[in-house]
């Protein structure tokens, strides 16, 4: 790939010009990388509920033309300067959030939340001359999250990049980059269930799956899966979950036929829909004197968590995790060997696949609730 | 002591027969134990807030005659059917809460709230048999959290009663069985501030001058207290506060006044107040990214724990405990240790000192807020 070092790739990406309308394949321009930064050849992508979200731009200010697209894996074509972690010919997993080794958050045991590449998704640009590295005709055309996978090729700050093992495939293990990890980590990171107790997923869908996958691993005895949507529990019995409730089914609130069925409240529980009265619930239905409840789900922004503190004065714990609590660049790729030891399964979250001209239908998928995980297959 | 082994005992106790009303000094009678229940001698004990809440009876079902007291030490007299962990003359602790050490909660590493001994302030009885120990003239007296220690003797069930070291001296390790281990045990074995953090400590009485003792044995490099009154704050250096905040002095919220000092947050916050603002506060104060907050005070019942869903998903943790986590039987003789070797310093919480006879000036220091804790010595 020597051939392209510094200088311009024109190569296919999919456009959203306008929220909401189909993404069109443009040729675009894609600038080499500059300081601290690393040009990425995308091999797999895949779609995830956030892309959709800013895509439709329902609730935020839009930016368009940008390009979408954060869940991934490529591998590096060159890199800028001062990038020494990283060279071409590496196996990358393209993460929405950073690690720069260097802020308090790094250097925290404990927290993810970089203080220089920490999410933005409003931010278009790169961080360190505030421009696009793609153009069309001169047109420049926005970042998302600091990493826009569906193009072929992509600039991304190389505290955004998890190098992983090379013998890992790509086209599974793309599906780490986000949501897969999101719910594993915030289960075996956060929530911690000890092998034997219970675990309550809230949110059936490849987050909340994953936090049951998580459940699974650790050894879990009980994962009773909540959802609106009976339909899911079939799905869901291959990601270990044992039981089913649907709220729409009782008269009463869940965390309280959740605590029925369980002698008293679950020992763990994983909020992975958004909705603050799931929060609520995943918290209230976890066991007092033990209980851990862990919010994945982003709320909207006026949402209020309430609850009575005498439930949290009966020693509940009540957590929020953000990418599983997992350090991009350090945990990233040992949940690819997790994969490769088998340990964590990782195809029975990928449903479809289409090659990288049908990328609207996965968005369509996305929509209609019919895929786990869709797979974009670049070079087809 | 065997001459009153299985006999009734005549003794002095402190009689509230009304609400509010003045303690009486009345002489009255102590039956034997009955089975799990052993008869002690109390020789010192100490007053807490919840003694004064109970006895003012403006928020409970009022339960009177009744003889208050739970911060106490004193020397087993004689043990009931079926207790093999004490016998007479070993030195103990009464504690208003118990480990029966055979249900799920006992048997949890995590969980202190034991299903058949947890605190319970309505309860004025025994619970073998429904019936009261206590009587004058044939009128039952009722008990107050299973302890009574307003009495020359009383007689507690065995699994409230923390064996001690009997080279500990009980006019000072008295005060460990309620109010100082709670404070302690929040900030220790909840919050558990890594050496060189900073700990917020949300009200300067008892309970937060020991989270702060806490906070100070773990090695906190900051330890801030909050209180609206700033009288406290020198009193408070004692016990390791090195900055003090009256939220008073400042026109925004205190979790502001505290981020600004602390380029973000702290590291922990443990709220001993019971003030649902101060709750919110002490959550909001700490750091995203691995802050924990730890919450001790009792809210009242109408009360609602409310913050924005994006102060969890940021990394926050919020907990609350129950007696400081520590379960009485396993862990309070350890605590009493703490003291022996000079790494816990109880004097200095021992304020004041009164006989027997004068229990209602412990009464009055206590409403008038004088006192942090007040020795009544029952021998004297």
């Amino acid at each position: 790939m020597s051939g392209t070092v510094g200088q311009v790739i024109k190569c296919k990406a999919a456009v959203a010009w306008e929220a909401g309308k189909p993404l069109v394949i443009e040729e675009v321009e894609v600038a080499p990388p500059q300081a601290n930064e690393v040009r990425v050849k995308i091999l797999f992508t895949s779609l995830c509920h956030t892309d959709v979200y800013f895509w439709e731009a329902k609730g935020q200010t839009p930016l368009f033309p940008r390009i979408f697209g954060h869940e991934a894996g490529g591998i590096v074509e060159s890199v800028g300067e001062g990038v020494a972690d990283l060279q071409p010919g590496d196996h990358v997993l393209p993460i929405f959030t950073g690690e720069c080794k260097e802020c308090r958050h790094c250097k925290s045991e404990e927290s993810n939340m970089c203080d220089l590449l920490r999410i933005n998704t409003d931010r278009g640009v790169m961080l360190s001359d505030g421009k696009t590295r793609f153009s069309k005709n001169g047109q420049p055309i926005y970042h998302f999250v600091g990493t826009s996978t569906f193009s072929e090729y992509t600039v991304i700050h190389v505290g955004c990049l998890a190098k992983i093992n090379p013998a890992a495939p790509l086209d599974k293990v793309c599906v780490l980059s986000c949501g897969i990890s999101t719910g594993l980590g915030a289960t075996l990171n956060v929530a911690k269930p000890k092998k034997g107790q219970s675990v309550a997923v809230f949110g059936m869908g490849a987050v909340g799956l994953a936090a049951a996958e998580g459940a699974r691993i650790a050894g879990a005895s009980r994962i009773i899966g909540i959802d609106l949507n009976s339909s899911r529990f079939e799905e869901a019995k291959k990601f270990g979950v044992t039981e089913f409730v649907n709220p729409k089914d009782h008269d009463k609130p869940v965390q309280e036929v959740i605590a029925e069925m369980t002698d008293g409240g679950v020992d763990r529980a994983v909020e992975c829909t958004g909705s603050i009265q799931a929060m609520i619930s995943a918290f209230e239905c976890v066991h007092d004197g033990w209980g851990v409840a862990v919010l994945v789900g982003v709320p909207n922004k006026d949402d209020s968590f309430k609850t009575h503190p005498m439930n949290l004065l009966n020693e509940r714990t009540l957590k929020g995790t953000f990418f599983g609590n997992y350090k991009p660049r350090t945990d990233i790729p040992g949940v690819v060997e997790k994969y490769m030891n088998k340990e964590l399964e990782v195809e029975k979250f990928i449903t479809h696949s289409v090659t990288f001209s049908e990328i609207n239908k996965a968005f369509d998928y996305m929509l209609h609730g019919k895929a786990i995980r869709c797979i974009i297959r670049m070079d087809a």
